[in-house]
């Protein structure tokens, strides 16, 4: 009961804040009656369950509670606990008896369950809350909610996941600074000065301008070693990997390993490339790539090769230490097999210099792969692989006998954006900007949660909240509840780890300014 | 031996016009001949074969020959015809011996057979004809070309083809034509107006903003029945039959049917899939559907689609006629099976109203792919399928869980671009354009070569032009040596359809302005 409670919160997605939950909850539960998707003699969950389900006070619950026995929606007994209270059902005339329940300052839509859809039922939410919060002390509706008796029997489907208040999920940056003008300005450049055989079909791999001026940033800012007949542009890091995947299919690979965290997308892209994916193991120092080597007839004896996130675990945010950097170049030099580097946020670390990539360590056997889909933003469909010498003619090959996938109109701007220095400079204010939300997320756990580890902090846009052990999917229940999203690491775990991490990846960086502290808030009410 | 000839011709892409030709000849001779390619005691081809192959007249081989023997480069007797002259050859003192014959006006690159470069015979080829311009009649270089009797034997690759100065070749649009001015106000809107969600991860579907455009000036401009939810934007028509191929196959489709003539690359997509691709026939009113429902147990009998170009068949150019439109529509009704309908370059019909897309026969059988590609220009890779209710959500599945390809502020842009009536204007402006190329071409054709048939002239950016029976090869050769490049019908005929057509296929919407009537002249020469 307590589980079928904590979905429905969880499908609501309410946008609750502050003074308002108790409110909140209040009109959810009438809307539940109401829709007939509690019905008349359920017992509710205790407070106490409910509460630490949502991830609020006990006693706001105990409030709601009580303030809708006085309402006439629940009765509460002692030894009985609380129940849906028993009506009578009018029957034939569920407009009317709706019409008739409507007062003059509320609109009718939403309080006729018959027939009502999805939107309408969250609008009847948020009109029910606007009203509430006006005179919630008020008398409770009579005659009874309505069910209509027709021979239809009303849709009873749950309502349409609004979009939670506040967003805090890994993996997208601040979208809100995306630099529109200095990107327009970028690409008006690049427009006008283009070549016309620009705008025709172009080589697979990618423009010569792009790459010879991302060759320089690379290999300036990230330790890349690179010249630009090694870069192949593509629309970003999945497509990168969707074209690794076929390349290595084809040459005879049957297994690519991968972290014991990450992606889960990113895996089912080598599967559906027809690749094996071995799981390393993972202990306090990152990823356990010795295993590789001594892998023997186990699934990772026939890896060749292995995706990671070294810079950056994602999303458990360490960074691979030097001794393993060098043993897993060391495997890929020992066995011809390759380290696809997904270095998707390199450029974003705080307190030293970033860790430079791991390809600069064997360029013939590391495959760096780079994106500005964290640097700038998702929606432009930019990213990059450098590869060794042996890879550059399959990979271009796999992406077409022409460019059938990348605007050169947008991979111009981006050389024009890159030369021009805008992108150094986006990405150094972007920086500071991360850092002082990392720094004020750290120091909100602090302060209200101390006994809360927050880990990968060094880097990146995200950090990981450990959590008690076993308390992962309540907080998560509770952030759904508070109108927040966010994600457990156990969302990232492989299927076949065991699970021994409870914690919360809070993407610091996913919402804009003007709704980072009231996210920042909603994550500070559901920590322990 | 002619043949050996006339791929030399081709593959050195000569830029040669007017009076330079028979200065280019000689200056190809002496470099062949130089470069060993052609030995010494070989006899070449008749001066009125050579002429044939390369579209030149007699005279012009035959006094290259005169000129090239009085030089000492070719001996020629009666009875023994024309050959490369013997001569000693130098030994171990290769470079000397070229420096020595190297005057005060010439270059020493590219006069060294040993080490030369491919771009260094290229370089070598043009900075020969500026000398043979100047002083042609000179003395011939004595001591005999060199090859140096080393060890290793000289690199004899052949040269890296030089780009051609005409291009017909079909399949792109006058890129000089892209209206930069227009694209870049309504990319500056676009941007300016988007919302910050734009920049994120999007509906695998593509923008709602385009595909609501769309959908309007689709049903608008080319007939099409369709309601923005069914529409998938993609990375261009080749994305398009890839997710569809994807889709077939996963739902256990066989065979996708393609016509006699057309992209090798598009069977060769479906071939990749998994899928076979049984051919169409096809007569003198195009290609024969009928054949579908006769299938039986024939390859064409499993096929569980069609990919076919029903509104302007490439590259032969006819519209489907109206009973064949029918029977196709009627054989995907019966089997439940699919065409794929390639509107490659629906926009452009000349002389009447377009012939509105198979689509709207049965949008719940009939896959519209449309794309920018024609009508703007390829290097946007700006494209949409209108798909069957039944497929919506395969197609978007195959596409990705979220927009992995689709740039969004490209996709912005174009819902402007097509909102403002920019796209109208623009599309409208290159087809009359376009036509009076049309009308040129045929007027230059009936004026040349009145015995020449021209066909496929009512729409599209290209025409075939028929060449007498076995005179495809050696007029695609004339035209190579021409600096023309253009493209014979049999290059799109599929493997197994026999050889029963010859014909040029001319892409005139290739070329910008500046170049289109020189190379519409080096297109006259090599006509019968």
């Amino acid at each position: 009961m307590a589980n079928e409670w904590a979905t429905f919160g969880a499908d609501l997605h309410l946008e609750l804040r502050g003074t308002r939950l108790r409110a909140g909850l209040m009109d959810a539960l009438r809307e539940a009656v109401r829709s007939g998707r509690l019905e008349a003699g359920t017992r509710l969950p205790s407070s106490r369950s409910l509460a630490a389900d949502l991830g609020m006070a006990r006693n706001t619950v105990a409030d709601a509670y009580a303030e809708l026995v006085a309402e006439g929606w629940l009765t509460a007994r002692q030894g009985s606990g609380t129940r849906v209270a028993r009506r009578a059902e009018p029957r034939d005339e569920p407009r009317r008896a709706g019409a008739g329940r409507t007062g003059a300052g509320r609109t009718g839509a939403g309080r006729t369950a018959a027939g009502r859809t999805g939107a309408g039922r969250a609008e009847g939410g948020r009109a029910g809350a606007g009203r509430t919060g006006a005179g919630r002390t008020g008398p409770p509706p009579a005659p009874a909610p309505a069910r209509p008796a027709s021979a239809d029997p009303p849709t009873l489907s749950l309502p349409r996941p609004a979009r939670p208040a506040h967003n805090l999920k890994a993996g997208t940056p601040d979208l809100a600074s995306f630099p529109r003008a200095e990107w327009l300005k970028a690409y008006r450049r690049a427009l006008t000065a283009a070549p016309n055989e620009a705008f025709g079909y172009g080589d697979p791999r990618g423009r010569v301008e792009l790459r010879t001026v991302l060759a320089e940033y690379l290999a300036r800012a990230r330790g890349v070693y690179v010249r630009p007949e090694r870069i192949v542009v593509c629309a970003g890091f999945v497509h990168g990997l969707m074209l690794m995947g076929q390349v290595l299919r084809n040459r005879g690979v049957r297994d690519v390993a991968v972290e014991s965290y990450g992606l889960g997308l990113h895996a089912g892209l080598l599967t559906g490339a027809g690749l094996g994916t071995p799981v390393l193991p993972f202990d306090e120092r990152g990823t356990r790539v010795e295993e590789l080597a001594a892998g023997g007839a186990g699934p990772l004896g026939s890896a060749g090769a292995v995706l990671m996130t070294a810079a950056h675990q994602f999303p458990l945010g360490g960074a691979l230490p030097p001794d393993r950097r060098a043993a897993v170049v060391d495997w890929a030099r020992a066995t011809g097999g390759f380290v696809l580097e997904d270095d998707y946020d390199g450029e974003f670390r705080y307190d030293r210099q970033p860790v430079g990539a791991l390809q600069g360590l064997d360029p013939e056997r590391v495959v760096y792969l780079g994106t500005a889909s964290k640097s700038l933003a998702p929606g432009l469909r930019l990213a990059w692989m450098v590869l060794p010498e042996s890879l550059v003619d399959e990979v271009a090959a796999a992406k077409g006998a022409v460019d059938w996938v990348s605007s050169a109109p947008d991979q111009l701007a981006f050389a024009e954006f890159l030369a021009s220095g805008a992108y150094d400079r986006h990405v150094r204010a972007m920086r500071l900007r991360y850092r002082r939300r990392r720094d004020q997320l750290v120091a909100a756990v602090a302060e209200h949660s101390p006994e809360t580890r927050v880990s990968g902090i060094a880097a990146g846009l995200h950090a990981v909240l450990a959590l008690p052990p076993g308390t992962e999917q309540a907080t998560l229940r509770a952030a759904a509840w508070n109108g927040l999203a966010v994600q457990g690491v156990n969302q990232f775990r492989r299927p076949t780890v065991p699970e021994t991490l409870d914690g919360l990846v809070v993407g610091y960086a996913t919402p804009p300014d003007s709704a980072w502290h009231s996210a920042l808030e909603a994550l500070r009410r559901i920590l322990p």
